[in-house]
């Protein structure tokens, strides 16, 4: 057993332009996009991606069908790009292995032909927001402009980072000599967040140049709503007892 | 020193149809099984396995003997079917590690020529359970009909993972071709549960086709229950007491 | 890619007489130090140190940039000694990280042809200081009277030990027959300390024998003066409300 | 670097027939007995181990000289027994590393010629003990009844282990055909314990079959016995003037 094992399910010579990363992050954001773009588009997947770095466990299916954790790429060529999607259950469970996982999807997406890296995620901000804003981080200044008139926001007003997989690529990619653009939604943190995943797709599209339907996303978006809503009526009703009660 | 080292204790040429799993866990029902098993069986031990994954200690026999902790094999050969059974001292401290011990333990299975891997253990509801069922996972879809044909009840309505050795063997035996079971005994997840180990018990021989008298194991359970039958009563005479004390 | 990637970014044959750290630390004492002495001197990079023992993120730079964390090397060519500083973002996230670091760090140090490392820090005391002195620890007894006459003060009277990079540079570089000297400078532990920092590079400055501009460090110290005294002041306002309430 | 370095500082052939272990742990007794041994024999330090498992440090002699940490093997050659003692300043960091060293300490053992190692160490009960008791381990049954003989107690009772290099030797050693004896003497677990060391010397003593002078413990214990007395004393005042207070 290696401590990574990158198995690829085809043998037909695949090529991508770009690779869109959306692993499990803050509000599942990256994942919540990349996920829906898959869909939307019919991408294919064309890598397996196990590691000791991950887990320690099997997830389990509905049904009762055990599967490892791992991590996937996916493929979609359209006419004018093909798109290589990484998605997955997981990330690192310890410092190195982030290192060395980020190492590995490069050197997939290398292996792919790929030209820039965009990686997604959450940007916690401790309380719910009516209308999240897309900030924005890039590996090159010259990539500023891209993204401003996409409608992201360039972060870097105070000093932060970027932890995980999302981070890691931006900057390990740079080494490589590829384009690294990373587009975070606002979230509070506390929530699987549908409503900032879809601000960050619409971003995204307009950076990658392609059309996504956004409809499920819009959805799912206000589904969530309506349990906040729900759940912030219980709070109120309590409230509402606790008074009554004292009172 | 080898991190895993992997110690035959006979030169015959071994071979095993199949593989039980029994390591500690949950309610230790896993362990419970195996170890009922292995002396009802009459099976011996084949191997002995060390590694630098299991805590840094020795163990202190009865008597002030100190052995290194390890896990072991053990063979039965029936008629009709050969049985490796795989218990221990301790499952990995660290997360890579149970990656690289499980790794171990199916080289050894795949050396013995095992076709179908079992792994047991407990499942914690965090109550005490008056008839535990048996949940059910498997690795290969095929195999969903025999788990409940013996009594099993699948998993899998709602998202969840198999943490460990247990769940590791179910993922990591698929890609050697082998079919894994794993059945887990619900439990509280506070005691040592010989009675779900028992119901863990009367499932797994259903499936591998043998007769095992459970006899000592509800011997066991029976023991257990008095324990806490005391113990509830104790807590109620400490509840009467302090109304007591009130009034 | 290496677990430590070493990138020289001159192809010049570069030779240094000392190496001076100021890694990351208690009140960023050292850091402050070495990057005052970088700017005054107008030292420039050399290095750049890269691994999967810092943290796995990236930094964002004011504007949206992101960039790996990474240690660096610069050089200062004065006219009777040449000058290695060894700054950076982070020290390691594991122990065993602090000793393969430190020895990488210490490799570079042998090429460069360093004899003698200076390694910088605060020392922890827990309140605020007015008159911050200098401790000073060597790797070698011959070099305690020239710390004590550059105005250090040696530590030793009670059991102590100096963790991370300033201690381990100073224990190993003996073993490669460099003289080691590490200067403290006492600092509450709560806040950056340009004090502290001021009073470090003053006997440094003596013990190396050049001259450096402290005002600017000077007008820092000055600055976080003000900053403390007006939060002082806010506490004892709040005491005083809390009086007035009272009463 | 190595991950352990091991550095004879002689080019004799040494030759030890027993090895007496005494790292740091609970109530420093091994440290205390062993340490004991060093002076009143004056043994002399054949080796250094330096390793990236111990904690990533310097240590400050009074004085102000730093020295990395180490694990030292020192060596005495009576008329009739050669020994050697292994102490030190730490044990390792992180399990691994537990295995790791041990596995080192005991290549030194075998290249020296050891047939026999002690681990002593301190067996915390939770309070303080008039009367410490030396609790004894082995790993070989054969080994029991010298170990009582010489006055201690065999453990053994309920299931328990040994952890740490105390433990580990004792266990590892019996795989390279060495017998091991541990001898754990009873102590509270809070302070530094002289008293029990004592214990755990004579009995060792008369296990090894030489006389050595306790005077310096026993001195060390009295006084000891006089800071905990002058604490109670102080515990008993705080009392009484709590008394007078509510009264």
């Amino acid at each position: 057993m290696e401590d990574i094992d990158i198995a690829f399910l085809t043998e037909d010579k695949v090529k991508a332009d770009i690779l869109i990363e959306g692993l499990p992050g803050i509000g599942q954001v990256g994942k919540l996009v990349v996920e829906h773009m898959i869909e939307e588009l019919g991408a294919e997947q064309i890598v397996d991606i196990y590691s000791i770095y991950l887990p320690p466990q099997v997830l389990i299916e509905p049904g009762g069908v055990a599967r490892m954790p791992s991590n996937e790429i996916y493929l979609w060529k359209g006419e004018e790009i093909s798109i290589a999607f990484l998605v997955g259950d997981f990330q690192s469970t310890s410092n190195e292995g982030h290192y060395l996982l980020t190492d590995a999807y490069l050197d997939i997406a290398e292996e792919l032909g790929v030209k820039r890296v965009y990686t997604l995620g959450g940007f916690g901000v401790g309380h719910l927001v009516e209308e999240p804003r897309v900030l924005g981080a890039v590996n090159d200044e010259r990539l500023i402009e891209e993204v401003t008139e996409a409608g992201g926001v360039m972060t870097g007003d105070e000093p932060g980072g970027i932890v995980g997989a999302a981070g890691l690529l931006l900057g390990l990619s740079a080494e490589r000599n590829m384009e690294g653009i990373c587009l975070m939604g606002e979230t509070s943190g506390y929530l699987v967040d549908p409503k900032s995943a879809r601000e960050v797709l619409l971003v995204l599209a307009r950076l990658v140049g392609i059309e996504i339907d956004p409809t499920r996303l819009t959805e799912h978006a206000t589904e969530m709503e309506k349990i906040i809503a729900r759940y912030e009526e219980m709070e109120r009703g309590k409230e509402d007892e606790s008074l009554n009660y004292i009172g």
